[in-house]
């Protein structure tokens, strides 16, 4: 059972070169953990010590040098410090894309579609030749249930446009605009804790307990047993019975008013069991069903962003930039308060906090004019509301660039009266 | 109402030294917008060149450079590759945050705390000591939402544990485990589009069209009058009528068996129409309930992440891990069902693909106690379901560290023997 091979040899023979660089040659303990410098832990592990962990090995605090099979509930591919990873970050022509994150539904970057193309694409599901980014797998789920009730409503008004009622019940939550429509997930399945998610999420009671949920139904994952070689016939039998139970699980959902609209599961069940189902079994679900689904990782929050957050807030201080912008913002309003007077048909309700400034136009279609003939003369305006115009400068938006767009806003305005 | 100063002479005299090395003097338009280079953008608006943005400007694919004055929907607080950001991003201290994104809830680095000190909490409201960061605004909404839930729920349990009902009718989306209690929000809201969120927003029918929703309930939020000074007594009628009218809903939804468990509202209503209130009616709602909410933006992906994956898979393909890991799991595997002959009472179900393995472990608390010894040890594994344990190496986790694994694993068996 144990590996007689001396590790030094695994290192220096076997181990390709890039991996020599950055792992290091086994575990190193110099305390229980959580060790002394890891107090007050409350929920956490432990603290780590991100800049010496290597390849395989995470080193905490107190300089405990642990082999990771666990990595970031599994969110580390390559392993900690992959020189290719540090050498691709210290690319100076990476850095914008470093600092400059954008609205990627509505301003791309030019070579994102190809980026996305070498990326994802390359490794999609045959037959699966689109893909939408999010940024987190829970986000990702929510949408993609999003997308189900979509098609599945816009299939039932024979593609026509949503009906009065559907758009007016829909902002007071009710039906027929929000449908009585559900999702149909595993018994020890896990798609994520946002409430969508969370109500097609089955593997712990920790995470559900106390938060309301959808009347959506649950079918039973199978339950294998191993070796599989020796239970070939009662796991087929297995597998039989819960596609069995899922198609009765979706006729007794249709029959209480409440349809199947799209199916989640996962290829393996991990979060609720490391359960494993057969080939035929998904074959079979298939056949039950249309969509098929995978499921991604989960994190909370960004160190990274925190970063960038930290030197912004360095950099409104070191700039003054909250006296700045509280001048910008007068000379705005103001601006917009002289403007309002000028064209009193098109302008009303100049209004803000600082340069958080908005104004509101006579129309939705003048509003829709007015924003693309001031991005037509180089500004860039966001509408909000039926009618609204709302700014969002920069905080190092000064009184020369609040000049610079009132003159361009009163020629795009001229063009209106 | 014409700026009278120009362009040249704002510059050079009032901006400051870092304004001057990375902003532009000025748009320039060399096209309409979208472009020809922007060709067939579908739901976007034109595509970017980040790299040649500067600070409040904007440049497409066409060259055009553009005053930006929506900064991707409010989320460029500095400008466009402001050098701070710039500099702090090329800094090779900060190459592993980059590179290592931790699952901060459980294994956090060393500084986090001290980071979000100098961050977050140096500029958060005055009696606000604490903070728990998420990915974005939708997940800091809905965790909220959930925080509020758990703390109505505790207490209406007078802080007991959960009953068994609780946590059986949890587990398939049934009160009293999930509860019906809904969160109040108000009429022309936005709090971002995952289902939790998604039935607080009401701002407009294409957020909420064809998506299923909760019977929570909906105040109006104070529609003001301006300017200000000539509606004073209008609006404060307007601003008590919306306080009135939330407290009238608060009751009927109790009454109706779905009590309200919080309230969330914008401080500015932007989405809906930059929806201004005044300090007095929010301190009226403060006396309506007792917890006050802030509300963040939303990025759809991260390009910065992309980026990071297209060159995982570089590497993948470039040190053959594919090839590496089915060699590696097949170890793992093997490795795995000799211990489970060599400790038939302890281990069993021994199952994978690739490295993806897990095996079962005879009860619950073996199992926590095989994973505690296994990290003193200095190896990392990951609990999931009841009692079992699974193993999620990187997948530079080669054979050699699978004999290290298994060594490991097997003086921990030998003391529960």
């Amino acid at each position: 059972m144990r590996a007689s091979v001396p590790l030094i040899f695994d290192l220096f023979s076997a181990a390709p070169k890039t991996q020599l660089e950055y792992d290091y040659d086994g575990p190193s303990m110099k305390t229980s953990v959580p060790g002394p410098r890891s107090q007050n832990v409350g929920a956490v592990n432990f603290f780590c010590n991100y800049e010496e962990s290597r390849g395989n090995y995470l080193v905490d605090v107190d300089n405990n040098r642990m082999l990771d099979v666990y990595t970031q509930i599994s969110s580390i591919p390559i392993g900690y410090n992959h020189p290719a990873l540090l050498k691709l970050m210290a690319n100076p022509n990476h850095l914008s894309t470093l600092v400059n994150r954008p609205a990627l539904g509505i301003l791309p970057p030019e070579n994102f579609p190809d980026k996305l193309t070498e990326s994802l694409l390359s490794v999609s599901p045959s037959g699966m030749t689109r893909v939408q980014t999010m940024a987190c797998g829970s986000c990702s789920n929510e949408n993609a249930y999003k997308a189900m009730f979509i098609w599945y409503r816009n299939k039932e008004r024979g593609h026509n446009m949503p009906s009065d009622e559907d758009v007016s019940t829909c902002m007071i939550n009710k039906a027929p605009g929000c449908p009585d429509l559900s999702i149909l997930s595993f018994n020890g399945g896990f798609h994520g804790r946002t409430m969508g998610c969370l109500a097609t999420t089955h593997s712990k009671a920790i995470h559900k307990l106390d938060v309301p949920s959808f009347d959506w139904p649950m079918a039973p994952f199978p339950r294998l047993q191993y070796p599989l070689e020796e239970f070939t016939r009662e796991n087929a039998q297995e597998e039989a019975r819960c596609l069995e139970e899922t198609e009765d699980v979706i006729v007794k959902w249709r029959q209480k008013g409440n349809p199947v609209a799209g199916i989640v599961i996962e290829p393996i069940q991990a979060e609720g069991g490391d359960n494993h189902a057969s080939p035929d079994f998904f074959k079979g679900l298939r056949n039950i069903a249309r969509k098929p689904y995978r499921i991604f990782n989960t994190w909370m929050g960004d160190p990274s962003k925190n970063l960038l957050l930290a030197e912004v807030l360095n950099v409104i201080r070191r700039e003054n930039l909250l006296e700045e912008v509280t001048r910008s913002g007068k000379a705005l309003l103001n601006g917009l308060y002289d403007l309002q007077a000028q064209y009193p048909g098109i302008l009303s309700r100049a209004r803000g906090q600082g340069t958080f400034c908005a104004i509101d136009i006579c129309d939705d279609a003048t509003r829709n004019s007015i924003l693309l003939k001031a991005r037509d003369k180089g500004v860039l305006l966001g509408g909000c509301g039926d009618r609204s115009i709302r700014f969002r400068p920069a905080l190092i938006f000064k009184e020369y660039h609040v000049h610079i767009f009132l003159n361009i806003f009163n020629d795009v305005l001229a063009e209106h009266k």
